[in-house]
């Protein structure tokens, strides 16, 4: 066995650097290539992805993977985890054939363009084709993966393993019924006022670099840089790159995007040195990740406490401007339904999300067909926001992610949400004192705890086991509600 | 043969793909990557060299080149570029043992250590063991490589294939007894005044972008960047990073070394496209890409009719300073031997390196012993130069090189500049106008001379023979002499 072990750890630790290595050249991409650079990156990418592949597939770490399996020694707790996640990504690689892979990612990079050009026409007819396409490859791959309660819990297992339909649908259910009546009440009232400020991006990068540091991003194990869009990437623990993009006349979006970035930074960063090698020095699921940028953006960063500490930065960047922390608390909680998801308030955002996944859900099983996507998108934005898109490029043609073939990713970022909202409920029970550390800019405690309770673990255990030992028995629906009622209700005079 | 000839492409592309992303992690380490990076980036590259390594030595790869050079059909010129150069790389990978590759890399390791700490020191002693063993297994290493006129040769190959002790020695022996009766007379005149001038760094930076893009350098196929040691990385002829460093104290070191950087860009990006996935899409040697730098660092960059030309965008930059081209042209070129060669200038620069050289040569034939080094550096030093290191670290400890076994890679440096003194002759004939163009600031004939006669070329033939083509039958020793004569000599009043 220690043979096997010590051979699975070399290939492990083989891919771990080329996954890095493209994390990097991702990275790389995004921020400081030259435009002429693009075409040689693209074959960078295809060979270290292909390497990657031969690396997972061959005979030889099924064999390791067998060996541990059956092995009379009992595995360790790491060693476990390991083999049990190097083997869920070795069958999963294996059981999908070459020509189907080969077939999916040219579909979706026929995909992307002829979304781009449905989306430029503002008409759904140019990516009907490529999309009936593409969702015919991916159910095809679905199958693949072998017998499941549900085709669709094969997609969730990519991105969130151990997410299911099963728990999935009735807590978005709930959520979606809750949360419509509670947006429909909010945005009768007359909302907080927004913020009307023109400043300098260089101030708002600077802010920004002050508030990462404060938060706790360990800069000498990572940096923030400029892009398009931002992004977080890991190249491991001791090298994470944020990226953000500050705008000018939006203070609040600029920051707050760079502290959703730092929240998936210092995950990143709390992954634990000895688990490199193992394969499980990862974060557990998209879902736990984007609890963790959520959890900082949102419960920390829009919070109250939060703006009394922020004001003192703001004023020293900008000694002539008048900041006021109610203002700026308030206009960070503006709640109003509208048909755009990535400008969407932390309230709405859900609501997009539970549109996606019950049009990827019916899309998937075959009730809905890809002809009737537009309409029926736009009837659940009625049903559940109260809006109608006036066209589909503010409707189904708004985000990338379908046209590239990926299915199952959306509800990460309500999962995130979730999760974030009873990691707060807890953590308040284990740290009375948080929020007067967080009014003083003190979060050591806080990331400490989730450091502990989240960053540690890796991917030990799936996401939901990590959820529940962090948090015990709550209910994340109930503790999302309460959240958002004891913040955006209160703000709207409820 | 058309099988052979397309798997052979196949596995160079990936070949290829694994050292652009190489070089892009290095540049990366050097300019961007935050301290805590540093483990990591050594695993990755460790991974990406061992990947290389195993896709280089595989017997498929001998079976292809075997079959392409038996194969009944005619190769054309870049097959048989392209099938002579994989061979030799094939070869000499595989003909050293994997346990002489590792000792000689944890010698080198262990030989960095410990030459930083006799460094250190001012004392020859810590490194001298470190340096042995080096020494040893750099000659056995050069034994695995086959027979050859000289063992020397064989390291030669790596750098400059093409390039031997047979056409090096009497070379370089006629230019060191020529240069340094010049130097010795050059330097008992009195030279041209320095410039005393403190400037500001991003002035200066600026200026460099100003210069790099008037020379040719396509900025959209490239970025300057600040490091600590300036370098260069062609991540694909579409997208070089050269970096520099500015010292406000120092504005022509800081504009010529970045002109320098400058040179090799333009080199790396004028590798033509269609050779891309052949192997040949490469310099042809060290050699070749240093006469690149230093023709446009020293000809073209420190000629009275730059700076005519110059002088325009740095009154530009500081309009409330006072620039003379005569003063500028002057304090860019003042000989003077000194001990420290990467402070030299290139007059006694060449002096340098045929110390180096023929200390290698005695070295590596035994004739010389490690322990007897340092008393033969300081005599050839006050042979050449005419002046003696008061203590190691000013002498034989200046260069990082041997601590790293890098053996056989000084003579580079003087190829260079006998090359570029060649060119320039070559060059002057073929374009009577160009000083006039210099002056103007206009550098496309001269770029564009350099693209067709070399760049353009990749490594289609080896340097020696690409120098030839350029220039015809010319004496480079006569050349550079003469070059260095008409200005030197003439700054100095001879």
């Amino acid at each position: 066995m220690t043979d096997a072990w010590k051979s699975l750890q070399g290939r492990v630790s083989e891919l771990e650097a080329l996954q890095q290595v493209a994390g990097l050249l991702s990275w790389d991409q995004q921020t400081m290539m030259p435009p002429g650079g693009a075409a040689g990156r693209g074959r960078h990418q295809s060979v270290l992805s292909a390497l990657s592949h031969d690396k997972l597939v061959a005979d030889e770490v099924g064999d390791w993977l067998s060996a541990l399996e059956a092995g009379p020694e009992p595995l360790g707790p790491v060693q476990a985890a390991s083999v049990r996640k190097i083997r869920r990504m070795h069958d999963r690689a294996r059981c999908v054939p070459t020509s189907l892979v080969k077939a999916l990612a040219e579909a979706g990079s026929a995909g992307v363009g002829a979304w781009m050009e449905a989306k430029q026409a503002a008409d759904f007819a140019p990516f009907q084709p490529a999309l009936t396409r593409i969702v015919d490859l991916v159910r095809e791959t679905a199958a693949c993966y072998g017998e499941a309660d549900h085709i669709y819990d094969n997609l969730l297992e990519e991105y969130d393993p151990g997410s299911t339909v099963a728990t999935l649908e009735p807590m978005f259910a709930r959520l979606g019924s809750e949360l419509a009546d509670f947006v429909h009440a909010v945005s009768e009232r007359h909302g907080p006022a927004p913020l009307e400020l023109v400043l300098d991006e260089p101030g708002i990068f600077s802010v920004g670099e002050r508030v990462i540091a404060q938060l706790g991003f360990r800069t000498e194990d990572g940096r923030l840089d400029r892009s398009e869009h931002p992004f977080t990437v890991g190249v491991g623990p001791h090298d994470v790159r944020l990226t953000t993009h500050g705008y000018a006349d939006d203070l609040l979006g600029s920051l707050t995007g760079t502290i959703h970035e730092c929240g998936h930074g210092m995950y990143e960063q709390g992954l634990a040195d000895d688990l490199l090698g193992t394969g499980v020095a990862t974060a557990a699921g998209v879902g736990l990740h984007e609890s963790q940028s959520r959890f900082w953006e949102n419960v920390i960063g829009r919070s109250r406490p939060f703006f009394e500490w922020l004001v003192g930065p703001l004023r020293e960047q900008w000694p002539d401007t008048d900041f006021d922390v109610d203002h700026l608390y308030g206009a960070a909680n503006r709640v109003h339904p509208s048909l755009i998801r990535v400008k969407a308030d932390e309230a709405t955002y859900n609501l997009h999300i539970i549109v996606r996944f019950r049009l990827e859900l019916a899309l998937l099983t075959g009730d809905l067909q890809v002809a009737d996507l537009p309409g029926a998108w736009d009837d659940l934005y009625d049903e559940l926001l109260g809006v109608r898109p006036p066209d589909p490029s503010q409707g189904v043609l708004q985000d990338v992610h379908w046209s590239h073939g990926y299915f199952g990713y959306f509800p990460s970022y309500t999962i995130g949400n979730l999760y974030a909202a009873s990691f707060k409920e807890a953590m308040e029970a284990d740290l009375p004192g948080m929020w007067d550390e967080v009014a003083r800019g003190e979060f050591s405690s806080v990331l400490g705890w989730m450091r502990e309770k989240v960053h540690h673990r890796g991917h030990l255990a799936d996401a939901p086991t990590i959820f529940r030992d962090a948090v015990g028995d709550r209910d994340p629906v109930a503790d999302l509600m309460a959240h958002l009622r004891g913040r955006h209700g209160a703000l709207a005079g409820l």
